[in-house]
């Protein structure tokens, strides 16, 4: 009689079924997005989630007998501060850093050129608009990013690709990382502040985990140091930006705007002024969002999956008590 | 007695003569944007001048006696197609080949993102709108250009600044060049015929001169062969496209996209299909523009003018025969 095979509660759906069974990985696949993974230890020893599917309903404290038969939880998010925290008590935990890296890179440059060009705002559709708006950029020039200095607070491999790409256009590029990891990419500029980085920056993207370490990290104090007509982009976490102290600094014009892909919290209540600013631009948390995102997700858990039935370290392992 | 200095007729406004004049050039400058430049032949030895400034009440013939005293013709634009050809009768004319390569490089970037995330039509003013858009990249998820192929036809200073940054994204970057020079840069690939580039790209940018070889070279014999839901980006000029073949591909569906930021005629006429197509984007042809336009052609220039009165080759001359 062979050996029960190993189990993985898989919360992602059948498309990383699929990949799994298609790895050649000799494992078995509870395929439930629905279900309760606290609910579950007692049959699955790997756990693969996303920060939905029901965890909102978690109870505050670790539910008896945790982590059970569990040994991995794997998340298909960068970041695992949407979780309760006895999560992490399990003995390994592994995230998705890097799978949306590049998705994430996109949406920053795009909001830097939405915000710096505006172009959506230079459609024309008659003659007479045509004229105006020809003679407008004659009087009032587009806006170009060849030149200007983007901040990256955070330089993991999210504020790594979009260095890369910032530096394609021209842009001058300065990091501030929290881990004693030097950034050390060619060109990429280091400060010793975020007061420095903010004063010096065109562009300032929060690239960093949430953690206790980072709440409310911009707020009153922080962005008073802000160079005049900052534009602020925030794809990381809402909370890491105290959303009445944003306010008042835009009210103030002192920043020129907002890029907020996440708010604290999400969705924000209805009526709230981020919602309808001039100056912000507010999407739901999609900029991880790629055609190839659930493909790249799960081939990145399947290499870490094989590395777990070989005995091997996993990679991109979790640090509970960093918190990231 | 001194000898009468050389002049120049400068039709690019004052801080452009403020440029001349501090340059250090021994010069005399006529500051008149309004004065039509044929008329002017007695007096100026050299002619800077722009795209319009009354240039589309210029004889069709060469005027008596021209050139003049006229030796040598700077424009400040990279093409010289919007000139009566009759211009290109001096000694040496020169164009601003390159300044504007940045700034149009960032629209076409800009356009490729807005048509790929479409991110304009993602914001959200109230909660449901959130959870709307959120589950809505769930099912369709967000394009990424990273791995799509970007198709330059033209590989100038303008292909080689678009190039240089969709290859910092990711994207593999083919070039179809007329001129005999091979394209060389590294990763960039080469084709051998506009099929083969239509069938191969995503998105298709026209980066070349209009010239008599090139009128509508996109029509609808080229637009057959393109790849399913091409995205023609057009910084060009109107009259590379056979407007009416593409009207008819956009419907189709087999274009999913244009973005135009130049027409034929400019502007079209009130009430043109293409203002309102739901899958064309039309701009009043401001792609070249951006907050240090005026700097950089007056120091293109500048750096021409030393070189003049030194008596060296000039840069960026204009092949009258080639037309560019």
């Amino acid at each position: 009689m062979s050996r029960p095979r190993l189990t993985i509660l898989n919360q992602l759906g059948t498309a990383t079924t699929r990949a799994i069974a298609t790895s050649g990985a000799q494992v078995q696949v509870l395929d439930d997005a629905c279900v309760s993974p606290w609910q579950q230890t007692a049959h699955a020893e790997i756990l693969l989630t996303a920060p939905r599917n029901g965890w909102r309903e978690a109870p505050q404290q670790a539910p008896p007998g945790w982590p059970g038969r569990l040994r991995w939880v794997h998340t298909a998010s960068a970041g695992v501060d949407f979780y309760p925290r006895w999560l992490l008590d399990v003995p390994q935990v592994s995230c998705s850093r890097g799978v949306a890296a590049a998705p994430i890179a996109e949406f920053v440059l795009h909001a830097l050129l939405a915000h710096t060009k505006e172009l959506g705002q230079r459609r024309v559709t008659d003659p007479q608009q045509w004229h105006d708006g020809f003679a407008q950029v004659h009087t009032t020039p587009l806006g170009l990013l060849q030149g200007q200095t983007l901040g990256l607070l955070g330089y993991g491999a999210i504020g790594q690709a979009i260095a890369v790409r910032a530096q394609a256009l021209g842009m001058h590029v300065l990091a501030l990382r929290q881990s004693a990891a030097p950034v050390g990419d060619a060109g990429v500029g280091t400060v010793r502040s975020l007061p420095e980085l903010l004063a010096l920056s065109d562009h300032l993207v929060l690239a960093l985990p949430a953690t206790a370490a980072t709440y409310h990290i911009i707020n009153a104090h922080t962005l008073a140091h802000a160079r005049a007509g900052l534009h602020l982009v925030n794809i990381a976490r809402g909370s890491l930006v105290d959303q009445t102290a944003l306010l008042a600094a835009l009210d103030a014009g002192r920043l020129s705007g907002a890029t907020l892909d996440v708010t604290d919290p999400e969705p924000l209540p209805t009526g709230h002024l981020l919602y309808t600013h001039p100056r912000v631009r507010l999407t739901p948390h999609i900029s991880w969002s790629a055609s190839n995102a659930v493909a790249a997700t799960a081939e990145k858990f399947v290499v870490n999956l094989h590395r777990y039935l070989h005995g091997q370290p996993l990679l991109d392992q979790v640090d509970p008590q960093r918190g990231y």
